[in-house]
């Protein structure tokens, strides 16, 4: 995957270095500069285990709804460290401040990797000063690479809004079950916009896409959305407007994301609908994108769809067979209570594709709601049974 | 595993047969009978869609609290077959009913398989048929053994409780985290009791077994255990007596079935002190026991606390660093936020026994609360992306 990612709006450039952070010599360490501050706004983990860069950037953020550059590092993600952990995101924040002569509370921090452990600071403040020498309009994918835990490929990408553009940058993996927020990603504009009206674009774009995706149900402690608009376009967008041309950006890198999920070889787009309210539809989707027995089932290419009806019920205490439908693509496979007359091998044929499409409908209300998951097999189980050692 | 399980009190025999529901000839449908009418208590699966067996033999209990025979099948479990599969369940009862001169509603059913296929009636009917003609005082092992589905191992006990006996048999594997429920455990005693009495001690036995226990948090379709109560030995046991003795089974039934749950190598048992009440504690060690990431680092022995944490945050928005601790066995691994000062050779023992003991303690109330859960490994994967095929 190419491309100038964050770098491709007007006014923005970044640049990585492998500081030792990570064994091997990785990158592991990027920076993002705006040429000017910037309208920013962020989402956030709901975790109550908030990460040390997550409580440092939303006090930065909150400040003045400015930003103007973001320091990312991998491999730790400098969480449960308490007070030290604190210190040392603001060091960084105070150390890019420094160097790049802007106020330490118009930078953003961000890290990603293992929880519970102190980053190596000589490490990672030698890591800044050898990045700020490295900031170019061309840097956008190696911070994409910088950011990159166990993803097995870069996430980046760049829109086209006419008068304006887009770009973006995002890791994922493991650990992926944002709620309200969600993994690491950035995303610029050279949109004139205000940070309230960027706040609420990014969040409600963030809702429909970031917040829509299920790896393995975890919620990471470090997640973060960030999104920087620097103007230097000179259009200022209507604010639906933005929040299409976030929500394009938000749509793909989220994508990106479950598709590079731990060992995935195939995605499940999950579709409620007829539930009582959007609510109901995301709480059921979830459920049968969630359900270890579906990931497991789509692994093997299996049309095990008793498997989701399981996860329906068991989500639903009230649903009622009646009314109730399964189906694959356009082939029904279970309606009021029964199996449905179906080849087994249109079934099968379905379920084997590279991206499968589940519908459950409900028939109780007008809600509606999508979730997009991959399938989890033995490649999950290596990753994490070996993560750390 | 040998023994007489719920033939060890006193009027019970049990038999069981292969009758082809199961491909390879393994045995698949067993039945289990009393002397004399038993008082009778169940608890079932909270799913919405309950299997057809479920339905029934809800049905039936509730007639009169009385049961005098059970009849069980594995390979298929008649769930989302609607009317037909409610009209198969109860020709079960039926034919049972015929052949042991039985009232058909005193006749518990239950089924445990892949759901979303009709059962082979003629072949179910025929093996009723033949497995009455196996009723013995020895049958509880080979009955225990013709309700395993991709169970390893036969799970049957029996207890000696002074002046009465209790036995019991179950199955579970996968699809295991039961909700009010579980999976399937069938309990015999010989003591002398009312169906409100033993209906009560049941529901307290099983909301602290069975209600504890995760394997991979799908809920099934067809969870059930039921108790059926000879009354016997003529000993009429206390209130207080009786579930000791429940509790005593259903915890051992309970751990056997996490013990095999699917590819299972390991056990962890995880204990929530300190919580707001023990409804909270009871979320957050579910949480915690249900995180794929803590099962993999289980099944590598890896003491990676920093998902444990995250886990706990995850569940607990408003949950904080100070005054939260991490345990393995009596070894702190993380408190007030940061990780704690201990050996890692240590920790890695802890996480590499065959019983792993993780605490985790709020001090923010009384509440507390313990779940059982096993790692999640390769076997997991293949167990259920082969399962159909």
């Amino acid at each position: 995957m190419e491309g100038r990612g964050v770098c491709a709006p007007r006014g923005f450039r970044a640049g990585a270095v492998s500081c030792g952070i990570k064994r091997g010599g990785a990158l592991d360490l990027c920076l993002l500069q705006a040429e000017v501050p910037c309208a920013a706004a962020g989402t956030f983990t709901r975790n109550a285990f908030k990460a040390a860069p997550v409580v440092v950037t939303m006090e930065h953020l909150s400040r003045e709804g400015v930003l103007q550059a973001v320091v990312a590092n991998s491999g730790v993600a400098n969480a449960w460290t308490g007070e030290r952990g604190r210190g040392d995101a603001r060091a960084m924040a105070g150390e890019v401040g420094r160097l790049l002569g802007i106020p330490a509370h118009r930078v953003a921090v961000a890290s990603t990797g293992t929880i519970g452990n102190f980053l190596p600071m000589e490490k990672v403040l030698e890591g800044i000063r050898a990045a700020s020498w490295r900031l170019t309009r061309e840097g956008g994918e190696e911070a994409a690479r910088a950011i990159m835990t166990t993803d097995s490929f870069p996430k980046l990408g760049e829109w086209d809004c006419g008068p304006f553009r887009v770009g973006g940058m995002a890791k994922g993996a493991g650990m992926i079950h944002p709620d309200m927020a969600t993994m690491l990603a950035f995303i610029t504009t050279d949109a004139l916009v205000e940070p309230g009206v960027l706040s609420a674009a990014l969040r409600a774009a963030v809702e429909k896409t970031f917040n829509r995706i299920t790896v393995d149900g975890c919620t990471s402690t470090n997640d973060m959305v960030l999104a920087l608009a620097s103007g230097l376009s000179g259009y200022r967008p209507s604010p639906g407007e933005l929040e299409e041309a976030l929500l394009d950006a938000c749509r793909c890198l989220s994508r990106l994301i479950v598709r590079d999920g731990e060992g995935a070889s195939r995605l499940m787009r999950v579709r409620v609908e007829g539930a009582r309210d959007d609510r109901e539809a995301k709480a059921v989707a979830f459920a049968v994108a969630g359900s270890l027995l579906v990931k497991t089932a789509l692994f093997g290419g299996d049309p095990n769809w008793g498997r989701i009806v399981q996860a329906v019920g068991a989500a639903l205490p009230d649903a009622r067979e009646e009314g109730t439908e399964v189906l694959v693509g356009d082939l029904l496979l279970a309606r009021d209570g029964v199996p449905a007359p179906y080849p087994e091998d249109r079934a099968a044929e379905a379920f084997s594709r590279e991206e499968v499409e589940v519908t459950v409908r409900l028939s109780r209300g007008e809600g509606v709601s999508e979730v997009l998951t991959c399938d989890l097999g033995y490649e999950y189980v290596r990753i994490n049974a070996e993560y750390r050692t």
